[in-house]
């Protein structure tokens, strides 16, 4: 059975083409815009076209943040800065804000210079750690998350982060922040790599006593509505078991999302599509989940489990794609010690497909849309994991298009997560 | 160790720029070009300058077989095919080569029709088959290699090869031919993909009854002298004991030869900067072969196990990089059982790299050219393997260029492969 999964995707996979239809045909689907109105149609007839049965639409408040093309960080509005604002951020106001650059290469040298940050913009050169052999995206990302309110803490009125990208390009990477409700909220912006480089010559130099202007007409509009798009095959025998695979429905307005998470949709779709494709009856519900706010929230993701929580739903496996279409090796595994000595019965058959990594944790492991699943249900997670050496050069830019995105790398992906889903269903867990 | 070796080349690596040299400063470098020559002064410096001692050229004849940019495949000189001659192909004389082309699906068909080929163009349109998880290359590359000879046995004028590719572009994959000196020598072609379809349906329709014209002065002239390039460490407790690493000097001559093999030859020179510049002293050389010759003769290969049986040479180990310079997923282990028993002792340190995949076979497994060095030692072979999505997009085409490498994966390679020869000059094998 595993290898007519393989045989279907690697010689008749729609996801490839799907993901051209959402990067070319839909594009950027950040929460609350027109984008994301569209990438919910083309869920839904992705999916009915995929042989899902019970395709509908599950309504979720969402954030709604916006920003035009109108931004800026330079040094006498001339020398520009490559930036892009980061998700959630404030605003400058109409007037902009300025500052003396405040270079700091990690969040004890703030600690340590706290007294020198008032009226200044922070600027956090900490970088991504390409010799850590899981990435250095984990380690790096706390800079974009908590920086702003950080230094906002000590009277900074505006922030610059290094990107979080292992690229050695010029493009910025944005990201969603979150602020800290006891801080002013001051604008932070993302900044290329190179121009981080450049940056931190400069202001030891030429611009040593020269503010910098930041410009942004960003801001977070009243929350909007929008969707978790579902789709399934009922189960035969256990229609009331469910086993959910997922990606995340929006993406980052910068780029077309093709990796993250356009991947990871057209690869759940995918599933259901060879399983179907094969005349599969799966024994449980297999269900699949386009959730929506993954970036800047995480509605979609708590909407769906608070929903099953109230209709008494039965979990039996959750699986997510977020780490992008590349050359797939296995899963992380959150479950019990039970189940996953039972995943590992199967090991074997992942060595065929060169994907037999499964990285074992208790708790979590799977992914952020099905973390609330877990919490309410213990269900066991699986979070498709992939070579990774490739995702973080386009993850939150310009380059994260269809182009940057290998057919049979994907189709890999979804081959893994179908093999997985249909021992799941045939043999329980 | 291992942390270290991995660490200075994720955070300072050669092999990337030193690929980008090779690639933009040499470019094409088939055996018998000034690219070659060129390709052997690069060498030497290159290995001089990652701190190799010893740095010296080993002579051996190699083929020289030219082609310019006149080729041609067309239906009265008009409807053209994107066509490249295949490596050692003869060319068609001045006048060309004209015939009717007749399909063919396989060699059983080939057989079947046998009495229909005199006069013929034979037309091989064999699918590359994306199905077989090891990738379709060794399935499809026997109409590239014996396709000429089997057709030229029944009577063929010439030889359309559809191209050996994963890819889905129309770029001709060109490669060596082998003719069986018992039938005439016919001319050959690689036929990109998508004319290799679009002939297909022709030939059924427009051109039922039209021969098609080939066109190409490629040749063979008198084999000429080329080089292996050698650069060592000497070996301070065993330094009779050798091991050898390597990648190949010659590329085709459509591109750069990136992947094949430009990575292997920087992934090889890196072992030896790395050890060399962590203050390592191996027990045993070290030592770095860039052979000449491996794509239409493997001269260079041969020459060098001939000349180290004359010496009365002693191999411990021998290493080839061969398969692109994407992320590595463990090495092809070609020795005894004993010794692939204590290979895989080491195998913990290599799922920490995420490369622990070790394919055992008894003879071979490590590339073409070492495989003489196993025949005249029994020395034991790695072969580094690596995800293996993408050569075959590339490979012998137009597209083998430094763009198509990711400095990342390249350098990944080079840390694995450091990792094995550290541990087998440590501690035997």
């Amino acid at each position: 059975m595993i290898k007519k999964i393989s045989d279907e995707i690697l010689l008749n996979g729609k996801a490839y083409s799907n993901l051209h239809a959402l990067c070319k045909g839909v594009g950027s689907r950040l929460s609350g815009s027109a984008g994301m109105y569209k990438a919910e149609d083309w869920g839904v007839s992705t999916l009915k076209a995929a042989g899902a049965e019970n395709v509908y639409k599950q309504e979720c408040m969402v954030p709604h943040w916006v920003r035009d093309k109108n931004r800026q960080a330079s040094f006498n509005k001339k020398d520009m800065l490559a930036v892009a604002e980061l998700g959630n951020s404030e605003g400058t106001g109409t007037k902009g804000v300025s500052g003396i650059v405040m270079e700091v290469k990690n969040f004890a040298e703030l600690e340590q210079r706290k007294d020198e940050v008032r009226g200044k913009i922070v600027f956090y050169n900490y970088p991504y750690n390409k010799s850590l052999l899981g990435g250095g995206y984990g380690d790096a990302v706390r800079y974009r998350s908590n920086g702003a309110s950080q230094a906002a803490k000590y009277g900074a009125v505006g922030v610059l982060v290094r990107s979080v990208t292992a690229a050695n390009d010029n493009n910025p990477h944005t990201g969603a922040l979150r602020y800290n409700d006891s801080f002013p909220k001051i604008p932070a912006f993302a900044i290329g790599i190179k121009d981080a480089e450049r940056l931190s010559g400069l202001i030891k130099d030429r611009y040593k006593n020269t503010p910098l202007f930041m410009y942004s007409n960003c801001k977070m509009l009243p929350d909007t509505i929008g969707h978790n798009v579902i789709g399934e095959i009922k189960g035969t025998e256990f229609p009331e078991e469910v086993i959910t695979i997922g990606g995340h429905l929006d993406s980052w307005d910068l780029a077309e999302g093709a990796h993250d998470d356009g991947a990871g949709m057209v690869q759940s779709i995918e599933v259901l599509r060879v399983l179907k494709s094969l005349g599969y009856k799966p024994k449980r519900t297999i269900r699949i989940v386009l959730f929506a706010n993954e970036e800047n929230g995480l509605r979609g993701g708590t909407k769906y489990a608070d929903d099953a929580k109230t209709k008494n739903e039965k979990y039996i496996m959750a699986m997510e794609s977020d780490g992008g279409g590349e050359t797939p090796r296995g899963f992380g595994c959150g479950m019990t010690e039970e189940q996953f000595a039972k995943v590992l019965q199967w090991k074997k058959l992942f060595t065929m497909l060169d994907a037999d990594r499964f990285n074992y944790s208790k708790g979590g492991g799977g992914g952020a849309d099905i973390g609330p699943l877990q919490t309410n249900f213990k269900t066991a997670q699986f979070g498709l994991n992939t070579t990774g050496n490739r995702y973080f050069d386009y993850h939150h830019s310009a380059t994260d298009v269809f182009e940057n995105v290998h057919e049979r790398e994907l189709h890999l992906g979804a081959v893994v997560m179908a093999a997985m889903v249909y021992l799941v269903d045939k043999y329980g867990l």
